[in-house]
């Protein structure tokens, strides 16, 4: 059992825990709690840290075939855990690196192969913004996420956490240039929106069963005029009261949510008025409900 | 001006920050910041602190008929903030209380006046989520806010801070008891709805252009039974992947926006498939933007 700070090992995970940068040198990434180190892919799994209590209790439900977990003391657990009331578990994992182009399902012709459903974060910067993206793009049925080079880390703890596995599964990339990326996706056919506080158009009026992107900007600014400039069409979706804009991840949440919708449908706004997307059948009637 | 942390002003703008009792007690709360300054009602109004730098660079942005500013020094206005980059301004603010009843928009007769649309947040314990709620609530032109006795406290400086200034607007209560709460707008022929892990019917399939409200329940552990069973349908929101729930301030976002696009467009799905609602056509089209 490890009861040292000065472990090596030990500075290794609070460094990753810290700093982005020690993370992206590496390639890995630290998660925590029995739920996110259940969920992350056994092949991805470089070592697993716990307290001997949580073994004894939580033990049996680790996945099997783990990499034998390092026991550690709970004062040494408490200093390498990025929570306030740690649960005694955490895992170092390993990023997995995608190419920009593969987040576009291209198929063997280079030609996009199912009807993409993708966001832009541009700069975006709140790191449980981005967590909540990340979480409800997968329960929408998002096929990827491209994010600009200068928005949060999608590994910043409190981003993992608030992502609540979908870091796992959702297909990601970073990219140097939004405008570079959004013409690759209009090669390939993809109508490119920015949600824009200057949207002639309102958001549910737009046809969503086709190829789809929509472009998110930072929290306090919004989208860069550069980049805004890139896009087919300026959506909004219509506000009452005097609210001036809505939470990042509220409004990717509305828009997602919509696509999910016509494409369950068949269509923007009346059932059985155009030919229901195949791709559409594959949905799975889960949930809802409120979850931290 | 003051500059001692013993003042009792000082020490008083300490405890309002910190203690929801004492906020309670003495019927106020606590806002920081110029945007949240200018938005609460001038009649509201009980004291206003600034550092003599605000005062000299923002005095003029100040709302007129303002109560006489009291000025603080940089050592005191960091000491009284809950912000870790202080702007350097924050005003004490009169709580509004409203009676359950008034969340119900009752006429002269007793009936219900308006196409209510009223949330129900069932012991949600996120300051960051609620505020949120608020926030989008406005946006998507919620009638009301019902909150159990046991929630969050809304003049919580987190929660008040994601509100963006919903807070001065948006009419809500807390109430005793929930079942108590829904039975009445049952009376009032309000459909309440479960948001609810086993909901058998999909939110979008459902007439929200009458009298609507949603149950939302606790961040970890959904809604309780006993306030589940109380509502007319269960619904649930589809969900692809392996998401197993929905964040809760984006559960209810996607809630309240297919309500709002129902409203704008007179029926659940096809245009011009019934009379548009007159209230309805009260939307103001501003727009989507990414804010924190």
């Amino acid at each position: 059992m490890i009861t040292s700070m000065s472990n090596p090992r030990i500075k290794e995970v609070v460094q990753l825990q810290k700093k982005s940068r020690v993370r992206n040198q590496m390639g890995v990434f630290v998660v925590e709690g029995i739920r996110m180190v259940r969920e992350a892919p056994p092949d991805r799994l470089v070592q697993v840290y716990m307290t001997e209590e949580f073994f004894d209790r939580h033990g049996a439900e680790l996945p099997e075939g783990i990499v034998s977990p390092e026991l550690v003391s709970p004062q040494v657990f408490t200093h390498i855990s990025d929570t306030r009331t740690p649960q005694g578990v955490l895992a170092v994992v390993r990023q997995k690196k995608r190419q920009e182009n593969e987040i576009l399902c291209l198929d063997a012709q280079g030609k996009c192969s199912v009807p993409v459903h993708i966001l832009i974060l541009d700069n975006l910067q709140d790191p449980g913004n981005v967590g909540t993206i990340f979480r409800t793009a997968e329960a929408a049925g998002a096929t990827g996420i491209y994010l600009s080079n200068d928005s949060v880390d999608i590994y910043n703890p409190k981003t993992i956490r608030s992502t609540m596995g979908a870091v796992f599964r959702m297909p990601f990339a970073y990219v140097d240039s939004v405008p570079e990326t959004i013409r690759k996706l209009q090669e390939q056919k993809v109508q490119v929106y920015a949600a824009h506080l200057k949207g002639k158009r309102t958001y549910d009026a737009e046809d969503y069963t086709v190829p789809t992107a929509f472009l998110i900007g930072n929290e306090g600014n919004g989208l860069r005029k550069e980049v805004a400039d890139c896009a087919d069409t300026w959506i909004q979706i219509p506000m009452q009261g005097e609210a001036e804009s809505l939470n990042a991840a509220v409004a990717a949440s509305i828009l997602m949510f919509e696509v999910s919708r016509q494409r369950r449908k068949g269509s923007p706004s009346c059932p059985d008025s155009r030919q229901p997307l195949a791709k559409a059948a594959s949905n799975r009637l889960t949930a809802v409900t409120a979850r931290p």
